[in-house]
């Protein structure tokens, strides 16, 4: 453990998007550090809320049901907190084309709210938000660094985009102490296995799950990165406890990106069961596919000492186990 | 007059911020053009809009008076129409910083909306956004091309960078024929004097024509461009005019970049008379200021064949000409 995470002891924490995916992940963790958590999800159905996502730690955080949106009730919510995770988000590419309002109030509007009850309610609270390498658009360069033009190709990386920003604004205006993570694909327990409007690895590891064929777009030769889910909580916790991050952008990024092909042949693999198929991209995917994706994250490594840990075959390993268990949970 | 004008006699426009500084004289220059014109303004005092824009041509122009928020009427507004110059804006960067929300619904979603409405209703409207150098925040380099990275400062400075790529990402997605240009500072008559909300320009020529001592925050040396606001009317109708431009991004720009002071003795020297002073930076401005700034227009020139031909001699002296004769009607 990172000296680094002594500082959460005793702490109060807000994690928005808490009972999702990497929130929830984020929760086990502050617990185990001693921090007192308040968990803030709207539990809206097609996100990636799920109460069984912190069974075993109910008793030892505190939830409340709000929206981002709810700009009255966030406002009293930021109150007191000395750390504020920053994650609740609309991140379905597809649905940010059909419902572009709506991805603008929460991935935007929301982000501009809470900054905003931070700086009249509390100037002190570190923020730490999480953004997305999607923001980049179609990578004219690979490694991706943060010094990559950004050319988002749907609306919901503008919306990211919007919103990290009025952190990074807000930090050199008013000096908030904020900070921004570009996460990659993460994986792992408790991520959203139910479509693929999280990932569409979730959603291939169901399908594994439940016999049916994933189905890889185009020639399965594209390119990505992983995280599993505990590299990216430790480089949040990090980005958290150090003020040389404050007013940051990092990068994160997985080691040995792997293309679509192998990554279905390393699931069947570690499964030892499962079949894949390749088929054409649909038309609505196809118009917004960025090719091959993988980050480079020197960055943070060099500044705040993260590197990923976790194998993708371990991190996968751990992840079908926690699905084979409570697959019922998350349908 | 470029070849390419010939186009559009007789086709229907519509300019959102049309009775504002730029979508005025654009006005009249498709008045003579032959364009069938729709100014749409909400008239905001704060904002540029003014009726004594359009002396002259208020029988040959068609007038609606409305707001680009309103989702409604922006979707009957955009129908049968060939041309759409999105100018309407909110540009001040100290009231984005006071009213964070009111800069996000206009220059966001509004942008938004107005798409939207183009998608569904009329698809195959050309689209010509006004974007701003102010996207690039301090430079890093000069002068600025569209390769610069993207950092702005202020919250408009981000809001206007979400309203372009809404436009970008609608060409790439559904193909609408849309076209970003990144205007510098603009300056000539029907240019808001009222106050220094639009540009500070704007404010010193009131000044001196009302006989007060122009004021220069910090010494003065921070480099500028400036573009005439004809020669800015000229980009927009090649732009316009030409497919090669769709879902591409330009750079205005201007030639001999000055610094403040010489644009405060300069401006003294045209008039023949007035003064300036040097005074320290307002903290609220300090924060949001980038040093020095010019761009290069080098993209535009070698696609569009558009550069900048008035001189700012000959523009300011313009312009002072215009306010000498017609300032009561802007303060």
């Amino acid at each position: 453990m990172s000296d680094w995470f002594s500082q959460f002891n005793g702490r109060s924490v807000l994690i928005t998007g808490g009972l999702g995916f990497i929130g929830s992940n984020l929760a086990y963790r502050l617990v185990e550090l001693g921090a007192r958590v308040l968990l803030v999800d709207s539990l809206i159905p097609q996100y990636g809320g799920n109460l069984v996502n912190i069974a075993g730690i109910e008793s030892r955080v505190r939830v409340n049901i709000a929206d981002v949106r709810d700009e009255h009730g966030m406002r009293y919510l930021v109150r007191g907190q000395d750390y504020i995770f920053n994650l609740a988000g609309q991140v379905s590419h597809l649905d940010s084309m059909t419902d572009p309002y709506t991805d603008l109030e929460i991935n935007a509007r929301s982000q501009l709210s809470i900054l905003e009850a931070c700086r009249h309610g509390n100037p002190t609270a570190k923020i730490i938000f999480a953004s997305t390498r999607q923001i980049y658009g179609k990578p004219e360069y690979l490694p991706v660094d943060e010094r990559h033009p950004l050319q988002p190709v749907d609306v919901n990386g503008i919306n990211k985009l919007a919103g990290e920003w009025y952190h990074i604004v807000y930090h050199n205006v008013y000096g908030l102490p904020t900070v921004s993570l570009r996460l990659t694909n993460t994986y792992g327990p408790r991520m959203r296995v139910k479509d693929a409007r999280q990932t569409f690895l979730g959603w291939w590891i169901r399908q594994l799950l439940e016999g049916q064929t994933l189905q890889i777009y185009g020639d399965g030769r594209q390119l990505r990165d992983f995280n599993y889910v505990d590299d990216a909580v430790e480089a949040l916790l990090l980005a958290a406890a150090q003020e040389a991050a404050n007013g940051q952008i990092y990068n994160l990024g997985g080691d040995d990106p792997i293309s679509l092909l192998e990554l279905a042949q390393l699931l069947v693999a570690l499964a030892g069961y499962g079949r894949y198929e390749l088929i054409p991209f649909p038309p609505d995917r196809k118009r917004i596919d960025i090719g091959d994706y993988y980050g480079s994250y020197g960055k943070i490594a060099a500044e705040l000492g993260w590197w990923p840990k976790t194998s993708l075959r371990e991190g996968l390993t751990r992840t079908l186990a926690y699905f084979s268990e409570h697959l019922p949970h998350y349908i």
